[in-house]
């Protein structure tokens, strides 16, 4: 039990929001985070881009029709089971265009260095980083690097921001989710942040705990290229409304800025969502919700009523969603509330995450 | 004396490159840090945008020509006499996408901020980004924050990373540098870097020095402007070989870096180079020497001879270049060497930045 006492010094209780200064939970992205966002960025930076509220903007460049993305990856430790800062921030910037219905062109990549960082460890995770966007079929095209004083960053940081291509008739926003759309998950939930938390912690799990730290355009563009077939009517949102990866805040957040973005309400299926057993183990120790654990290879996608079933069927063909799951749907009743159906067929409100449950996870 | 004294304790000596691990000089601009983008980041990420070396990579998606940078800001103290990483964030990244011909497009904002930064300043500098990109006619389209606990950051950092569109035509990189090409300079240098350094260790100069950061995408228009009507043939470099903004490292880093990729030598005139008195005074009690110290509001154009004058005389009726002078020329002789003519008639070579005299100023 030593363990659990160690991890919750370290993870509870969230800290208490204070209101004259930055608090972890305004990077949690949950509820301190979308307050942060709206009191101070948006009304200083608004515009239609970025009022959207989606992982990438959509914007015309010389007739182009392209995604531009950015992300700091501050994760801590740098390496971890199942992948690496490096790789992280390679996937997680091509996974926020790949929701959006974009093919990844290119990448940036800057580096904060802290003084002092052995130049192997280094190497390491810079080739990581190239391996991971070679791998995606993307490239690292231009790139910064700074260094601070000892005590002035934790070891490395990294930003990559991402540049994609937005096929003609290709138009997802979260703000297109209908009542009666099912919600797809293309498989088990919680593996990063748990696999994150045992490293950083040294914790021992029953069984291993891997991140899902994946690329998923490819599975985006199986996604789309099933719905497509489905689509009649060019001049409606599409049969893939939209998608999102829940990284930090997970499911639970992700679903709620859906249902708050579109004014509908979510239904989820708690005995439809996947969780390995070893995670909901880790869970239950930890006193963690899963729902709330981050995500590195996951997406979850609205879809058309009558386009689910084939989409959900050409995502179990790829080797990223073999577990993919219909979890639920978007409902009209109670706008901008998720619930969850309980396995004891209880039903009770998700909100989105307070505080922050599992801080530099990403 | 006792700020002579005080200064030098922070500033100097330069660190010792240690083989093993990352220095404060890998973080230069200078030779350092050209030795980690070649031991480290280039053999990873090999490909043609990024070994040219320049500011932004330039890049084709979907049939548009953009130009794409990123930069991070790590700039200490958040506030100084002229601006704020803020408004920094915004003119350092249109710049790089400036000086690749490009017209700058969108930008991305990316934060990551030490748990207990006091909200109020966090909304002034938000604003002071916002303030400066909406000036500059553009606009922040996407964005990130992180958290992170005390101690693991210093403060405040912001990646900008932004996109422009590059007009048919125009094609600017440091390799088109050519023996006889004049080398153009837009006003006083080292102002930024003293300003800096002067609010962060309390410094008081005899006259006020105010950082010259400021965005100059309307000045490179001014140039390629005016170098277009000397463009006979559109089958060779135009008349602007290429532009930099001589940032960390300053002027001596840029143009070494430029006869670098060239394969040229570059020849100096100290009397032509404007430094002003106070900042003069500033660098002799600090033991800095003017040519290294970061720029955040200066740009160097490499000119076709005969094109040179007019573009000059376009220069100086843009109010940030009312300064601007023909600072020195190209040479066949001493590929790579970067050599200043003294004002007291003598020659001496102008090494690029080893080690770093002043981190953390962007």
């Amino acid at each position: 039990m030593s363990e659990k006492k160690n991890a919750a010094r370290l993870i509870c209780p969230a800290p208490l929001p204070v209101r004259d200064r930055v608090v972890l939970g305004h990077g949690s992205g949950g509820k301190l985070s979308a307050d942060l966002f709206a009191s101070i960025f948006l009304p200083a930076l608004r515009n239609p881009a970025l009022a959207k509220l989606n992982d990438q903007a959509i914007i015309t460049a010389a007739g182009a029709r392209l995604a531009f993305t950015t992300d700091t990856f501050v994760v801590k430790p740098l390496l971890f089971p199942g992948g690496d800062i490096g790789s992280l921030a390679v996937h997680g910037t091509i996974n926020d265009l790949a929701v959006g219905g974009a093919c990844p062109l290119c990448l940036s990549a800057a580096f904060v260095i802290e003084e002092g960082l052995p130049l192997d460890l280094l190497r390491q995770l810079v080739n990581s980083l190239a391996a991971a966007a070679q791998a995606a079929g993307t490239a690292v095209v231009t790139g910064d690097t700074k260094v601070v004083e000892r005590g002035s960053c934790d070891r490395l940081f990294i930003n990559t921001s991402g540049i994609g291509v937005v096929a003609d008739g290709v138009d997802l926003s979260c703000e297109y989710a209908r009542p009666g759309d099912r919600i797809l998950l293309n498989g088990f939930i919680g593996d990063h942040g748990i696999a994150v938390l045992g490293e950083r912690e040294g914790l021992e799990f029953e069984s291993a705990i891997q991140s899902d730290s994946a690329a998923l355009h490819t599975l985006t563009a199986v996604l789309l290229a099933a719905a497509s077939h489905q689509q009649t009517d060019a001049t409606v949102p599409g049969p893939i409304r939209c998608m999102r990866d829940p990284t930090r805040g997970g499911l639970a957040s992700a679903l709620n800025e859906i249902a708050a973005a579109a004014g509908v309400g979510a239904q989820l299926e708690e005995a439809a969502i996947p969780v390995r057993e070893a995670v909901r183990g880790a869970c239950e120790l930890l006193g963690l919700d899963p729902l709330y654990v981050a995500n590195e290879g996951k997406l979850i996608a609205i879809v058309a009523p009558e386009a689910a079933a084939a989409v959900l069927q050409a995502m179990q063909s790829h080797p990223l969603a073999r577990d993919a799951r219909d979890i639920g749907c978007i409902t009209a009743e109670h706008p901008g509330v998720v619930t969850l159906r309980t396995t004891l067929g209880t039903r009770r409100m998700v909100e989105m995450l307070s505080g922050d449950q599992l801080p530099r996870i990403c």
